[in-house]
C-alpha cells in the first residue's frame, strides 16, 4: 500500500503531494512546525488524511515540550491553537483536535506527564486507525453492492469504472472511500479497468488518482472531465463511483465539481452512480442540497495551472469548488456502516 | 471587430494564435512559405479560417511568380501541392484550392497572365467576403430564432448563454458560427453574459473565446467544463449554442469533446441548446451520428499544458477530440440558409 503518511518511533513521515505525479518527495519530521506548515502548504490534503496529520501532528509538539506537568496545559492549549490554524475550514481536523482533548481533559488530574503522553499518543494513532477501518469496511460493502446490482454484466465480463477527483489512500490515510471501493474490487476480480476523470481545475485525478492506480498496478485511462458523457454513449462505463464533502439528510451530495454533470450523463445512459463516504460526512442537520453552502474558489485556480498562466489574469472565472448531486441520480451511498441504497431520509438517520 | 486576417495590397496580415490570450502578435508577410508555415504550425487555426488563410497564400505563391505564361502550369500546380500539405486534412483548405484551380482552369488559356492573376485574387477575396456572409446570415437566422424561443423569459430579463471552444473570429474570419449569433444578440441587448467553458484539452474556450469577448467588450465568465450542469441546476444558464465538425443527414452532431455532455444537461434542465454552422458542415451521406470517425488525439494534449507537464509522460490518456450529440437533444440548427427546428432528415436534405 502507498504510504501517505505514518508514524514510528516519534517519527512522521509523509509524501509531499503537492509535486505528484512528477516528483515522489517523502519527508521525515520530528518538528511540529514543519508538520503544521506541511497541512498549511497542502503539502498533505484530503480531508481524512488532514485528520490523521493533525493528530500526529500535535504529539510531535508534545514530544517538543521540556517543561514540568503544570507547565503543560499552557503549551498545549498554544499547540492546539496553533495545529488549529494550519486549516481552519477542515472539519476533520478539528475532529482530530477534539479527541486529543479529551483524552487530555479525562486524564491530566490523575495521570503523570508520561502516561498522559502515551494516551494521548494511543488515540492519534487510533484516529488514524479509525480512518483505515473506515476504508475497508466501506469498500466491503461497495463490493457486495456492485456485485449485486452489476451481476448480469458481471456473468460475461470485468467492469470499467469511472471516479472523479481523488479519493484514495493519498486522501484518507486508508484505502480510500470511493477509490477503496475501487482497489477491492480489483483485487476480487471485477475491475477491467478505471476511468479517472482529471478533475479540473486541480486535476486531483489526473495527478493522484493516476498515480495511485499507477502504484497499485491497477489499469486506468485518464480522461478530460466533459468526455464522461461520451465514453458512456460508447458503453464504455459500467458504473461510477466517486467521494463526498458532505451529505444532506435525503442524500443529496455535495462533491467535486464536475460529479454531477458524471451523475448527469450516468442516469441519462441507465449506469449505476455510487457516492462512497464514511458516515461522518453525513449532515442530518441540512434537510437537502440546496441548503449546503458551495465553496467559490480563487479564479487563478483555472487561470494558471501548475504555475503556468494559461488565460489573462483579469479573464473573469466562476469557480464553484463543488457542485450538488440529488439522490434521485444515486443508486446508493455506499458508508461504513451499510450499504444504503434508496430510501435516504429514513436510512440516514438511523446509521449517524 | 477582431482582424484575424486580412489581405491588402499583396500583403497578409494574421494574427498568430498560438500566444492567444498572453500575446497579441500580428505578423504581416508577402511569403507563401511563411503563409504555408503559420497554417502548418496552428498559428492560423479553426476550419473556415484555414480556408480564408490558403485562398490567400496561393496569391503569395503567385505574386512571387517571375517566370513567363509558359512557365506558370508547372509553378501554380506545385504552389497548389504545397499549400495543401500544410494542413491535409483541413476540407476549407482544399475546398479554397479547388475553387483557385477552378478559376485557372476556366481562364488560363484565354486570358492574359495579369488578368488571370487578378480574377484569382477576386476569388480569393471572394472565399473570405463568403464566410463573412455566411457567419452574418447565421446570426441572423440564430438570433431570430433565439427571440422567439426565449420570449417569455426576454420580456423579464436579458439571457446568460454557454457556449463551448471557439466558434468566432479566430475561427471563422467572418463574425464566427455560434460566437457570431451570441455577438448579434449582444449588439440587439438580448445578452447579459456569455459563459464560456475552457473546453479541454487545448483551451479554445478560455484561451480564445474569452481573449474575443474581451475584444468585443461582452459580458462573460470562464468556467470549467463540467461546471455547466451545476450552473444549470443552479438556473443561471437560459441556452447553449456550439458549433458543429461535421452534421450528419439526421441532424446528429460531431463537435468538440465535451460538447455532448453539455447538450444532456441542457436537456435534463429544460435549457434548449443550439447548433450554429454553415451548410457545408453537413454531410448528408452519413446516415446518423455513429457513422461519424471521431478522431483520437494524441495523449500529449492531455498530459501536458502550455509546454508544462502535469502528468507522467506515461499516464495512458482516452482524448477522443470530438464527441456525438444526437439530433434528439437539440433545440435546432442554425445554417447559413435557414433555422432548421427539427424535422432534420427532411429539412437538412432539403437545404444541402
Amino acid at each position: 500500500m502507498i504510504d501517505a503518511i505514518s508514524f514510528q518511533n516519534g517519527t512522521l513521515r509523509y509524501l509531499d503531494q503537492r509535486f505528484l505525479p512528477l516528483k515522489e518527495n517523502y519527508v521525515a519530521t520530528k518538528s511540529h512546525i514543519e508538520a503544521i506548515e506541511a497541512i498549511k502548504t497542502l503539502a498533505v490534503r484530503g480531508a481524512p488524511l488532514i485528520g490523521v496529520a493533525a493528530g500526529y501532528t500535535v504529539i510531535l509538539g508534545i514530544n517538543a515540550f521540556q517543561g514540568s506537568k503544570e507547565e503543560f496545559p499552557a503549551y498545549f492549549e498554544q499547540l492546539i491553537t496553533d495545529v488549529e490554524a494550519s486549516r481552519p475550514t477542515a472539519v476533520n481536523l478539528f475532529f482530530a483536535t477534539a479527541r486529543l482533548m479529551e483524552v487530555y481533559n479525562a486524564n491530566y488530574a490523575e495521570d503523570s506527564l508520561e502516561s498522559l503522553v502515551a494516551k494521548m499518543l494511543a488515540a492519534a494513532v487510533k484516529i488514524h486507525d479509525d480512518e483505515i477501518d473506515n476504508c475497508d469496511r466501506m469498500a466491503r460493502f461497495g463490493v457486495d453492492q456492485i456485485r449485486k446490482d452489476l451481476a448480469s454484466t458481471l456473468k460475461k465480463r470485468k467492469l470499467t469504472v469511472l471516479t472523479h477527483c481523488n479519493t484514495g489512500t493519498l486522501a484518507t490515510g486508508g484505502s480510500g472511500t470511493a477509490l477503496g471501493v475501487i482497489k477491492l474490487a480489483w483485487q476480487e476480480g471485477l475491475i477491467e479497468k478505471v476511468i479517472t476523470a482529471e478533475s479540473r481545475p486541480l486535476l486531483q485525478g489526473l495527478r493522484l488518482t493516476a498515480w495511485e492506480l499507477e502504484q497499485e498496478n491497477i489499469p486506468f485511462y485518464s480522461i478530460s472531465d466533459s468526455s464522461s458523457a461520451f465514453l458512456m454513449q460508447k458503453g464504455m462505463i459500467d458504473f461510477g463511483i466517486v467521494g463526498a464533502d458532505r451529505i444532506a439528510a435525503n442524500g443529496d451530495t455535495a462533491n467535486k465539481i464536475g460529479t454531477y454533470a458524471h451523475a448527469v450523463s450516468a442516469d441519462r445512459h441507465g449506469i449505476p452512480f455510487y457516492i462512497a463516504a464514511p458516515v461522518s460526512t453525513i449532515d442530518i442537520t441540512i434537510d437537502n442540497g440546496t441548503q449546503i453552502p458551495i465553496e467559490e474558489r480563487n479564479a487563478d485556480e483555472l487561470r494558471t495551472i501548475f504555475g503556468t498562466q494559461v488565460a489573462t489574469p483579469t479573464t473573469p472565472v466562476i469557480n464553484y469548488a463543488f457542485d450538488v448531486t440529488p439522490s434521485e441520480l444515486l443508486r446508493g451511498i455506499i458508508t461504513d456502516k451499510k450499504a444504503v441504497i434508496g430510501n435516504y431520509v429514513e436510512e440516514l438517520r438511523k446509521i449517524v
